[in-house]
């Protein structure tokens, strides 16, 4: 096959007819898929039943290690042994971590209240007081931090992202400006380019010398465990906290995680470790906004997982349910746009998403087809701060929530409105 | 017995040394009681362990009325059985209700934290900007509303507590000033003093015109089917909400509430009654703050209460127990400080506490001499803004966490300590 760009007017119009076809045939199936979001599917989460029989009416010691009854109030920093599991889980020192309930999302709205509200270790005033805060955002990212930089008041800057994480030059560049305030991202398997972020970006990052004294790293480890390939290939992130406090620098880095995406997103846990100032400094603010978290499900945590091992036996389960879809989703890819020269995409090792890089000026059109014929993808531009893709060219493809049997289809559709946009967009400038 | 206040010196140094003996030997007993804090007891906690059954691993239909997964992403306010159940509870209609995981405490913070950084439904600007901004405190209160007022930077302005609630004729004067953003209280069986407001004073709180557009009443009814006595003298408090709808003031109202005293706290739910309007703004920042609340904990409950009148069976065995113990305090306090003219307490119908009023200037020296015989006791001034009781003189008592057999001991000592602090200070002034 011809690439679409070396294509004729005519042999471009020949191809848009045999895709509307195509896609005509694919709308009157009356679909109704929705690859759009990053949930675990039924299977996924029915791995973690068993957990939920782990804490019962038949229970006799309701006490957590440090002797609170975990049915009562208190250990608002989390209980103990499920502290010492995050610690493993998030490489990090377990007096150095606090659990709370779900979500690791729900943690980098906190922290950035708090630091809004009332600043953190190292601010010589409230963030909410430096009116031209700024938020630096490595994209393609997720929706959801930038959405919550942006309720915040925070002007979103982008930084562009590398093959092995979010580009440092710029990084370091751009903290030169007191009034840029952190950094948002996921370090391993990043949401959506499944991009892990290399030793050397790490260290810089480590490293950095900011000019806000009370400048932040948001690290946000979703996908920490999260291998496709448990026995092959899979990246290894180093602990951003363990080389910042190497530095000295520990104060600059929150590292986020939760099982949201290993045991139940909403019903799961969430995790924060940072060095010993920011740790004090974040429970005592928990220590306002309520009196311990649900420690009943950190039980039932602790006692389905044990420790990093038994954790890593679940994620093993999980990848086998998983895995085959992001191979059929790679397989339609490669079949239906590897010849074309519209497309490019990531073949992730671990996490949640494809993301597919499309014609510039086709990802809406694309979304739209998708919508007509009863597929749902995420919104173009979601992956961009303010929803807006400079080159309107990023979708991102969530496969873990599909019926196995449905992907194929809903791929082959996904494929037909991308090329059918691109040669729509190609003949429009013919 | 003579009063203390009648005593001539030489009454009151040998009333003192008979104290002064009685104190020593409970010393000796090396007591170890806690009377500080409102914590059901294990036999309280004890009565929701069915609850822990009810969803697991064999359950097969995991899906909430609207069809969501209850393990999976979604549903931010909560599932629809859920909001039903608190919407009766609360008295409040299901579409006006928000439930969340634990607790009222917490959803008061998120609200005062929303308001401060992005302002509520009327707001010309986020309260954060009102540098002046005030929070009035009825009071005697609780201690953890006060904590949060004051890490937001509000002025805590105290209102008299009357027998029927907070004195209205001073709410009514102090609203006239615009940074007067809100009040917070506790209706019913208030904490510490177990005071329900009455129905007169609910329709002035309902009709209340406050100089600032955005005036908030936080309505924290965390006793709202806590009674002693439910076959005998019980309280009713209406609606604030319902009443303020009337009049077309329904955005000046958050009506709050818990499971945190009738299940598990810290694993129990909250949940948020308030305008449609207040309801769609608030529903709209937990989008960005959570990708839904433990909607499995939700289940848990639905299925173990059903309704409002599952909730009154259980309370009523958890007035069963905590019950004696209340009346062992009075008993304890009556045969003490009856006659002694130097104590005034309440005898609640309801709620977590009771307050004792002491002869001003002697809580603090009342509270040290409990500890040093090891009876912890909240400290002194905590049920005043900033910890500083003007008069020196109310401490409240939490009867229910202390085992039955330790609570005459813990009371008579509470007891001695009250009188050894009086007849001291009354000495001192001879």
């Amino acid at each position: 096959m011809k690439k679409y760009c070396e294509m004729t007017k005519e042999e471009l119009l020949s191809e848009k007819e045999l895709l509307e076809k195509r896609y005509s045939e694919k709308k009157a199936l009356g679909l109704k898929l929705d690859i759009s979001r990053g949930k675990p599917c039924p299977e996924q989460l029915a791995l973690s039943a068993p957990m939920l029989d782990l804490v019962n009416s038949k229970t006799e010691n309701f006490k957590c290690e440090n002797g609170f009854d975990i049915r009562n109030y208190g250990v608002v920093d989390g209980i103990p042994e499920c502290r010492r599991l995050f610690a493993e889980i998030l490489d990090a020192d377990p007096d150095e971590v606090i659990v709370t309930g779900n979500s690791s999302l729900n943690l980098f709205y906190d922290l950035i209240a708090h630091a809004v509200c009332h600043g953190v270790p190292g601010s010589e005033r409230p963030w909410g007081e430096d009116k031209n805060r700024k938020l630096l955002c490595p994209a393609p990212g997720y929706d959801r931090h930038f959405a919550v930089g942006e309720l915040f008041g925070f002007e979103l800057v982008i930084v562009k992202m590398n093959a092995d994480g979010p580009d440092m030059d710029e990084v370091e560049r751009l903290i030169a400006d007191p009034s840029v305030k952190g950094i948002i991202c996921v370090p391993k398997y990043s949401n959506p380019q499944g991009i892990s972020f290399s030793e050397e970006v790490v260290k810089r990052f480590a490293n950095l010398s900011p000019a806000a004294p009370d400048f932040r790293i948001f690290w946000d480890n979703a996908y920490v465990v999260h291998d496709l390939y448990p026995d092959g290939e899979k990246d290894y992130v180093p602990s951003l906290l363990r080389l910042a406090k190497e530095n000295g620098k520990g104060n600059m880095v929150y590292m986020l995680g939760s099982t949201s995406k290993i045991t139940f997103p909403t019903a799961g846990l969430a995790a924060v470790a940072s060095s010993a100032e920011n740790t004090a400094d974040f429970k005592r603010m928990l220590s306002f906004q309520n009196i311990g978290p649900d420690k009943i499900n950190q039980m039932r945590h602790v006692l389905f997982f044990k420790d990093l091992d038994g954790v890593l036996k679940h994620m093993r389960k999980q990848a086998e349910i998983i895995r085959p879809k992001f191979e059929t989703v790679l397989a339609v890819l490669k079949a239906e746009l590897g010849e074309t020269g519209i497309a490019r995409w990531n073949s992730p090792k671990g996490g949640y998403f494809v993301s597919a890089e499309l014609l510039p000026g086709t990802a809406k059109r694309t979304v739209a087809l998708c919508k007509e014929a009863g597929l749902t993808l995420t919104g173009a531009g979601s992956v961009y701060p303010y929803g807006k893709d400079p080159e309107d060219s990023v979708l991102r493809i969530a496969p873990t929530f599909a019926p196995a049997a449905e992907l194929p289809v809903a791929m082959e559709l996904f494929s037909i409105a991308a090329r059918l946009a691109a040669a729509e967009k190609l003949l429009s400038e013919k």
